[in-house]
């Protein structure tokens, strides 16, 4: 070999260094978001990531301060025809029954068991309430974290008959993706439980425990017969994650303003306020599921039929326009809904 | 230029990148840790963090995972002769007084406005909570924020006469950089207020406030004149995190048990046993003072002086030897204390 070969095999061997290390921001030149149509609402995307994170500029944000937070129901997957998470109490009860037989004649317990899909689809938020506390808490949170995780990987939704975790919107996930890719922390800000969603969110969305933010009750710590000591879940709710409570969940577990901010329903509304009034960039979203056809169609904005499950008002509509938040069509602004179709 | 000197010279370039790119891997095979002398907590501190972040090996740890949790007072920075943020309550109270002059009349107030140090360092932990809610409540986050961050800037301790985060151990930076460099997520886990400590942690020590645990009122959500949301600061306390309320914090806001924890007081020995219990490799360490010429010396552990602040009771030492829980020895582990010094 020759010095001039040896230096074309020394910079070749040094350029696939290279590439190999810079591919991802080489990739970044490519669309990373593929299922979005081009129109206004990945425009706003694509232009709040660039202004940013292009340093020197006007709105540069430093990569430590860059947040975003994201509601899950209804926002990164399906709500309807009711949570998951109410599946998921629901399928727990028979168990906390047969453990309990006192409890078959007393209500909510009893609607559930009778199997009237009607009279449970009438039962009320304190119904609810008292379903999930009497099916996840009492436990240790690592036997709930076991059970939670078991569930999602075998329970199948009512429609297309697949793990709850394949009705993430595609489109969101690659918003998740990009984000991340240009320094941005991703957060889950739920309404539903906190130890729940922690339960799937890190293998379904790459959000670790640690970015879920959600309602919660808190634990007590104590010992057992061994001396072991761990954390019981308890049944008294600490963190009522909807509406005013996401922006104080947000101060109390994050401790900044986000810079962005997505949701769908009139829970998410404060959280998009504050998103909006903090000072510099800032982006809020919020989704209108308008696609019968291959999601569902509910407001009642627009004239979408209503809904108790993740309600977009038109006054929330309206709100929205006034604000600047960016409405994402799910007919209009995706092409794609799903990963699966 | 011929080719062999381009030649050379593209390989020069290339090679600045590869050690640019590079260079805190090959720094970390020097000692990262300096201040510390030869002995059983450094070998302790390298060998976890070696054994857990060895591909392949029996406790290596998935990057997601590396979760390492601090104490602050007593544990990152000094405690004694009294709490920095105790102090900041203390100088809040006049201008507190100033703008609800039938305070001074009242207790604890009237106390602390009397200037009697002896009778101050007498006011009860009840007293110190009322003075805490009136000082540190009531105003926005954003404003608790500014006046921490102004006093933190300009305080001075009675003995050094230095700005408070001037008193942050050195040997203790060098732990929580060795362990960031090594894909630790550090986290502060406080007794002390959650705002407070979020004014300074990012400056003082890089951690992020979304990285900062500790005790924490809950905020109220609403609507300034012009409309602006702001969240408000709410006496109510919604977290105590000392004792058992150390772990359930680290629960509600981590959601994982952590691979490791210092903590230096009876406050933290719940953290301490919470972190021991887990699987796979795990270092609880605690810290003795036992320097009075260098910084101070209380326990009452190994028949050092009784302490109010902070106390290390005979009891915990003897728990950490059954535990296996290092003990570090500021007089014989750390060879620097401050980077001052």
């Amino acid at each position: 070999m020759n010095a001039s070969t040896r230096c074309a095999v020394a910079l070749r061997f040094l350029a696939l260094g290279a590439m190999l290390l810079f591919g991802p921001q080489v990739e970044a030149q490519t669309d990373a978001l593929p299922s979005w149509n081009d129109g206004a609402a990945k425009k706003a995307i694509v232009d709040f990531v660039q202004a940013t994170t292009t340093q020197g500029g006007p709105k540069f944000v430093p990569p430590a301060e860059r947040i975003a937070v994201f509601d899950q129901d209804g926002t990164l997957w399906v709500e309807h025809p009711i949570y998951a998470q109410v599946m998921f109490v629901l399928d727990r009860v028979p168990a906390v029954v047969k453990a309990k037989p006192e409890l078959a004649a007393v209500e909510p317990f009893k609607t559930v068991m009778s199997g009237n899909r009607e009279a449970i689809g009438k039962l009320s938020e304190g119904d609810l309430l008292k379903l999930v506390a009497a099916t996840s808490t009492g436990m240790s949170v690592e036997s709930f974290q076991s059970e939670a995780k078991k569930w999602i990987s075998e329970a199948r939704d009512p429609r297309w008959k697949r793990p709850y975790t394949d009705l993430t919107y595609l489109p969101m996930q690659e918003v998740l993706k990009y984000l991340r890719a240009n320094g941005y922390k991703t957060y889950i800000v739920t309404g539903g439980g906190q130890d729940f969603v922690r339960a799937f969110a890190e293998g379904t969305y790459g959000i670790p425990p640690e970015q879920v933010v959600g309602s919660a009750g808190g634990t007590k710590y104590g010992y057992a017969k061994d001396g072991k000591p761990f954390l019981t879940k308890d049944p008294k709710l600490l963190l009522n994650d909807n509406n005013a409570g996401k922006p104080e969940s947000i101060h109390l577990m994050i401790g900044r303003r986000p810079s962005m901010a997505v949701g769908n329903s009139t829970g998410d509304q404060q959280m998009l306020e504050y998103t909006t009034a903090g000072e510099g960039a800032r982006l809020s979203m919020i989704v209108l599921h308008d696609d019968a056809t291959r999601e569902y169609a509910y407001g009642p904005a627009r004239g979408l039929a209503s809904t108790r499950v993740g309600a977009f008002t038109q006054k929330l509509y309206d709100e929205a326009l006034k604000q600047g938040w960016v409405v994402i069509s799910m007919k209009n602004d995706w092409n794609r809904v799903f990963a699966f179709q």
